[in-house]
């Protein structure tokens, strides 16, 4: 290569660059929510998920056990329902009508009195335990559970799109450092959760940096796992303090969010060499994810996306190897709807954003995982996860 | 005092004397959940709620999307139904019965599937969503949710009180560090956040040396928000990049959960002496929180000792002050029921784990809030948050 690109450089750009959602998508995104809610003969939507709260309004709140509620109406301004100790949160907001309730639980249950508040009788509501369901049905004429919000979330705007391109390069950054910095610390005898620190530290350090304060109101966070050895078999095992070994596989899987939205990255690093076996595995994983990639178009269903990679490892004879489905869809949530896997039949649409997970689980042996995320075109698939293409196959060699 | 205590040395000591909770406490707490549901008439339990799980199994997991499942029947052994990729995790725990799941969402519902595996009639149900209670309910001839898990956390054991005192002494840690180091760190300019990660750092430093791999499985953290000026007149605060200033309160309210259970303890700081108005407010507040300690015995109500706190705010002048209520339940989850406010008639019960929170908050000028965590008894309140009683109201100067 004649001019080599800084993988570090490259990700802190995007990081700079990366600009908070603002009211002018919130106020498109609540229209479409209101037509969508009209067609269905519905006065309006109340709307009880966080995310979805967030994703209409830009308001990042999580509500422990006082319930936080956005009335959308029909017509006209949407209106946030908020306990009175909220009430300055919630004013905080370009949603300038805020109602509060005294307190939780209170003499009045908060879900009849947001239902009370909206003057409706043909309401739908996104998420609801299902014991307050009787006395919600009793208080209106028509009550109707729906997922339209977190349908209308399945798809991404440009400025969507482009905070998950950042977190991705996020993810990536812990990735790279672990590259550049894991043989080092391994060599020293350093532990799954000190190549893990290492790289959170580098992603956070750069978020700090490059996000400053006008990404306060939202989410920006880096987690995610490292495991090893045997360990590396468990498709959910925990990071703990084993130092890897010579010989070993290291797996590091990574979420970022950037402005309240996700995306993930993950490596299978061997250590001090790749045998002829892990090269196969990892071969193997790649052809999955290949495998996947290629099913994704608009159109196809879900399912079909995790039926391809799942062909693709039994037709290298990892079948018993599968653990998992190959992936699932990102945006407010690390992991939300719709899901690359047996039983969703969502027909995949352009801008939806996904990971692709190839994992290799071998019991008592080892394991591998690659993860990208995928953001499905017409004409192809881009991948914000630049990690694996960046250092192919003989880049995940840790020497020790 | 002839010989002063170390606070840091007895939490210290607190920490190392404490202990995971073992299978004798599941095995008697699902024998309790069964002798319920046979007076229910029901055939067993299937509990969806992840910290009932916990309480009930010490597996502790965050199950995301994918359903976690704990079938208790009328008699007989626990299963533990799990996706088939948390195979291992689930086996790791003493439950000898572990059926999977492929996959989510899978060719058949996960909770469906649950439901066929009990091969139950007539099922209760701790938690559910709306959309799933029709589909469920068809599936058996009697479907029944129930919060009999919930209401029997709701009084500990000697076992879980022994780790709300250290989750207690641990959040008291944060507070002592701040007393100690605070100043220095504020004379110099420091930031709510910095004042926050100094106290933060203290405690996780303690659990880190004395809880070890033992509490390897359960949940063990620290938390909080630290806020100051006009700010701390919110009750629900940011922790942000500000400096607090002389003249001003800084609010800190930490929780820390030990094995698994959580406690509460909190402090409202002065910054560089102490206003004959600061002190009146903080006089108050401390009136409060003995006023609800006067009314906390069994048998009383919940909303009852709501009242009396309220009632002593506002019999010193700040009835316009208060924006919440003066506590909640902490468990397994740090706010959970049952709730000291208005609109909650559970019975307090000897052994219950309250916190006892008086908040006093003026709009633009500035706001006291005081945490204690408290353990009704027959003969009295214990209060394992130890802080303001050790240092009494002159020792919440922070010199400047």
């Amino acid at each position: 290569m004649t001019s080599p690109i800084d993988p570090f450089a490259e990700a802190e750009a995007l990081l700079a660059a990366a600009q908070p959602m603002t009211d002018s998508f919130w106020r498109n995104a609540i229209g479409r929510v209101q037509q969508t809610a009209g067609q269905m003969g519905l006065d309006g939507l109340l709307v009880l998920d966080s995310l979805n709260v967030t994703y209409l309004t830009g308001f990042h709140h999580i509500p422990n056990e006082r319930p936080l509620g956005l009335w959308v109406p029909g017509n006209g301004a949407p209106v946030l329902l908020v306990a009175h100790l909220e009430k300055e949160n919630a004013e905080a907001t370009w949603i300038t009508d805020v109602r509060t309730y005294p307190e939780f639980p209170g003499e009045e249950d908060p879900l009849l009195w947001m239902l009370r508040e909206t003057g409706a009788r043909r309401v739908g509501i996104d998420t609801l335990e299902a014991r307050k369901l009787a006395p919600l049905s009793d208080a209106v004429a028509h009550l109707v559970l729906t997922d339209i919000v977190e349908r209308q979330r399945f798809t991404k705007s440009p400025a969507e799109l482009a905070l998950t391109r950042a977190a991705a390069a996020c993810a990536d950054i812990v990735l790279e450092t672990v590259r550049a910095d894991g043989p080092d610390l391994l060599s020293r005898g350093g532990t799954e959760q000190d190549v893990l620190a290492l790289g959170f530290a580098a992603a956070n350090a750069a978020m700090k940096r490059q996000l400053g304060a006008r990404f306060g109101a939202s989410k920006c966070a880096v987690l995610g796992t490292a495991h090893s050895g045997a360990r590396a078999a468990l498709p959910h095992g925990k990071t703990v303090a084993r130092a890897p070994l010579p010989g070993e596989t290291l797996i590091v899987g990574i979420g970022a969010a950037v402005g309240g939205y996700y995306a993930e990255s993950a490596a299978t690093f061997t250590l001090g060499g790749m045998t002829a076996d892990q090269r196969l595995c990892l071969e193997a994983a790649l052809r999955c994810r290949d495998a996947a990639v290629g099913a994704l178009r608009p159109g196809a269903l879900c399912h079909e996306i995790d039926r391809a990679a799942a062909a693709s490892l039994k037709g290298d004879g990892f079948g018993s190897a599968i653990r998992h489905r190959i992936g699932h869809g990102m945006g407010g949530h690390n992991h939300e709807a719709p899901w690359l896997a047996p039983g969703d039949t969502t027909p995949v649409a352009a801008n939806m954003v996904l990971s692709n997970e190839p994992g290799i689980y071998r019991a008592g042996v080892d394991g591998y995982r690659l993860i990208s995320t995928m953001i499905p075109q017409a004409d192809g698939v881009e991948i914000p996860s630049q990690f694996l293409d960046r250092h192919g196959i003989d880049g995940l060699v840790l020497p020790m």
